[in-house]
């Protein structure tokens, strides 16, 4: 139907997560008919990002300077670090404009079925940083799931002997969730961990 | 949070058709972790098509060569010419291959909502080309919407003096539909042009 190279980029699109074939059809073709508007702009944009965006040398995440802005910017606390498991969880808490220390990326959680084992994630680089002697806490901000819940245990164990608080993230009632539809893990862990009003 | 390049380009992936700022971020980072096997062949997908895409200018469809390969294609039948709003219907129909002529993209319905008028169709294209004497019949393929009848009207009238059949996409149960489900409209319709089984 439409040429070879069309049907490449719908294939590539629709292999994007979040993306199938027919919204994939659609992106391609709302690039096609708006050349100067969409897909200039789109393609320049991807082309930036490719050329300049690096992992930061210290904590993982994604930016176009090494260290990252993260890292680099003097007014985070040096004492707080975070673990996270990806950069997209780096990126949320980022939005909540609520954390003011610095993060360290894991490159994902440990992971039997994947075959994802302890050498795959940076928690070399993490132990090293945490030994570091400003580092006061180190906040395990890992998925409430199996794997991730391993995953902070292990690499609890391993920052046992640096001399640093370990935390986790609290479990409890969503914003905005009604009781009605929680899961009863949840509601019991949020009653277990009730908090004077 | 992350750098001014990255935000940049999730803005411009969320504006696309069926993505929002959180798939827009889910896919931005697919490709930043991927560089290899998924940014460089997805830029290098995009620039193909930017550099080598045109409109075809027989029919309007989007292809490498002009004429399109529909319209280069001389197992077509030069005398079925099926008139379509978009690009996207085009594709639609080309996907069934179950039509075997050649086709008239108009670039979009009549709207008095978003003031497309006549003179921002291609319609005098159309008339053109259904003039030429090889041309036996036109089907009109536009979508059952009020847009699309006034257009499928509108298209009829300025070919009343071209000597070609004029026909519409017959109205019925979708194939897989249960009746239930079906409107009234369509069903009354599938009704009135009931056929011997």
């Amino acid at each position: 139907m439409a040429g070879a190279e069309i049907d490449r980029l719908m294939q590539i699109f629709a292999r994007l997560p979040g993306l199938g074939p027919r919204s994939a059809r659609r992106a391609v073709l709302h690039l096609l008919k708006r050349r100067e508007t969409a897909l200039d702009p789109f393609l320049s944009a991807l082309t930036d990002v490719r050329d300049r965006v690096r992992s930061c040398s210290v904590c993982g995440n994604l930016d176009t300077c090494d260290p990252c802005a993260v890292c680099a910017d003097p007014r985070r606390d040096p004492g707080l670090l975070c673990v996270v498991a990806d950069v997209d969880d780096l990126w949320a808490l980022e939005r909540t404009r609520a954390f003011p220390g610095r993060y360290h990326v894991l490159g994902g959680v440990l992971s039997a079925l994947d075959g994802i084992g302890p050498e795959d994630l940076s928690v070399a680089a993490l132990v090293k940083r945490a030994a570091a002697q400003e580092v006061a806490e180190v906040i395990l901000a890992l998925s409430a799931t199996v794997d991730g819940q391993t995953t902070a245990h292990y690499v609890a164990d391993r920052l046992r002997d640096c001399s640093v608080r370990i935390s986790g993230l609290a479990h409890g009632v969503p914003i905005g969730g009604e009781l009605d539809y929680l899961d009863d893990g949840t509601l019991s862990q949020a009653l277990r961990a009730r908090r004077p009003v």
